[in-house]
């Protein structure tokens, strides 16, 4: 089975994936102004920094062709998601172009292509049969399309070297289980879901060939920041000689920010947490901290992988 | 607000907490004979390594009073949840007595006697307004009454140590965000909930001063068995050099166990992952694994406590 763009731009509107009905319905979301957008992005009916850097650039392209200011729209965008820094981009690439609809569908087409070639350069990095364990989703729908962790695991299966995937579920939004697992069943990559907490049981019982990762922004000295929990699996991995990659295009590293330090943490609300799928977990009351992102130093990353190559530390 | 005990033996017939019904509302189940205590067991109904001690003994009470074979009560208690050994040694107690009744009774008391003095040897062990993470719930709900890990937290608070505490929700059965954040909310100690998958990012922020957690079962070597997820905290708090807890009564530690090696894991149903409260998370037809425990090597621990006291490593 194929899975469909994540985000297309359609003659002066924009239709994208509706993450939030998955894996329960394959629906699609026209927005067709900025606030439509805006509220698609913060309430995560679109996610992932490859994507939200489209995003960002057709939300220009439809301010464009709504006749509102764009430097308002590039202001209402960024502040959606203050973490991955994709968003920002695609904004500043619309912005700057002379035709804000036709770079953003550039953008689109780039990020799939790119994907490609990240996933060929980071294929070869896992041993035959790997069992690979991933967090959160960096698939097909956390970019326009094909994926960036998940695509480098996409393209050792085409490849033909049989990987096999543990899904982290990664709480609270579920991305593992919801999206993940979705896509692999739909690439027929066998995968096995898990509890987040499961992760370091894996590792120790030797279960766990290689980790690898997205990021939603990565600083100049090499820090990344990601979903959270990617901290904890990288000081896991380490401990048991474990590789732990790190697959993202150039747009997500940050040259202005120095460090893990200066990244903004997003900070979301405490009901994603306590209440799922409408049914309150938690008793009423109970104070929540939902952190979206971690940080993980540099030195706990075996290697970069983009669509330029690999980087060893 | 007080919390009333897990489980009580009834003039022939055992009335527990139905703890799946937590924290949505606070209901009793009447168990009549074994073959509802086991029903009770399985489905998580009660739960928590000391108070399995408990429902083990009076399950046996249960069969004497009904003119069941003791025997095979014992049998279909213990097969109900492998890893826990209080389960069977509570069995064996009452088996062991002429008035299997009376002992199960004598076990429950001496339960919440024990879990108080455990309570006072471990508080000491945290200074003044501690933030504490613990993980699971190890509270009243675990025991017959006033808890293990949570005990001791409960000690520092009467004690006016002034304890606040790192709740990690404990996918999947979320025995943290139903339980502990309900009991801490009755006992008036601060809490805030978090994904599982926080606890590095905490630690790494320096905003965790202990971790402490209950045990299934306590190898003869230190190893401990306890909720899945444990291992990684362990691993976490040693690479940030914050000191890692395990409070359990003695009766937990199983000689005849040599090391974690040998402690059987609990597997559970897949359903408990992608499933939660009636609602499917991730696509039908996914493979789960689901550990229901794992195993943290003595060299993680930085002390134990019991009702005899702290023993340092």
């Amino acid at each position: 089975m194929t899975i469909p763009p994540t985000i297309e731009w359609n003659d002066g509107t924009i239709r994208l994936i509706d993450q939030r009905r998955l894996p329960g319905e394959l629906t699609f979301l026209e927005c067709r102004n900025v606030g439509d957008l805006c509220e698609a992005i913060r309430t995560l009916a679109i996610r992932g920094a490859p994507a939200l850097g489209a995003a960002g650039a057709m939300g220009i392209a439809l301010a464009a062709a709504n006749g509102e200011p764009l430097e308002t729209a590039a202001r209402r965008l960024k502040a959606t998601r203050p973490t991955a820094v994709n968003l920002a981009w695609g904004v500043d690439r619309a912005l700057a172009a002379s035709d804000p609809a036709k770079e953003a569908v550039k953008i689109a087409a780039e990020d799939v292509e790119r994907n490609r070639r990240l996933g060929a350069h980071g294929a070869g990095l896992l041993p035959e049969q790997a069992r690979v364990l991933t967090h959160c989703n960096t698939g097909s729908l956390a970019c326009v399309g094909y994926g960036t962790a998940l695509g480098v695991i996409r393209a050792a299966h085409e490849g033909g070297r049989r990987p096999s995937v543990w899904v982290d579920e990664t709480r609270p939004v579920l991305q593992g289980s919801r999206l993940t697992a979705w896509e692999l069943q739909r690439l027929g990559i066998p995968c096995m879901l898990v509890a987040d907490a499961m992760a370091g049981a894996l590792m120790a019982s030797g279960e766990v060939d290689a980790v690898i990762v997205g990021a939603d922004r990565i600083a100049a000295n090499g820090d990344v920041a990601n979903k959270i929990g990617t901290y904890g699996l990288a000081v896991l991995a380490r401990h048991h000689e474990i590789p732990f990659y790190v697959a993202a295009p150039v747009s997500t590293f940050d040259p202005s920010t120095p460090d893990g330090g200066a990244i903004p943490v997003e900070r979301r609300g405490g009901d994603e947490v306590a209440v799922v799928g409408g049914q309150r977990l938690a008793p009423a009351g109970v104070a929540v901290e939902n952190r979206a992102f971690d940080v993980t130093p540099s030195e706990f990353v075996t290697a970069y992988v983009t669509e330029d190559g690999v980087t060893r530390r």
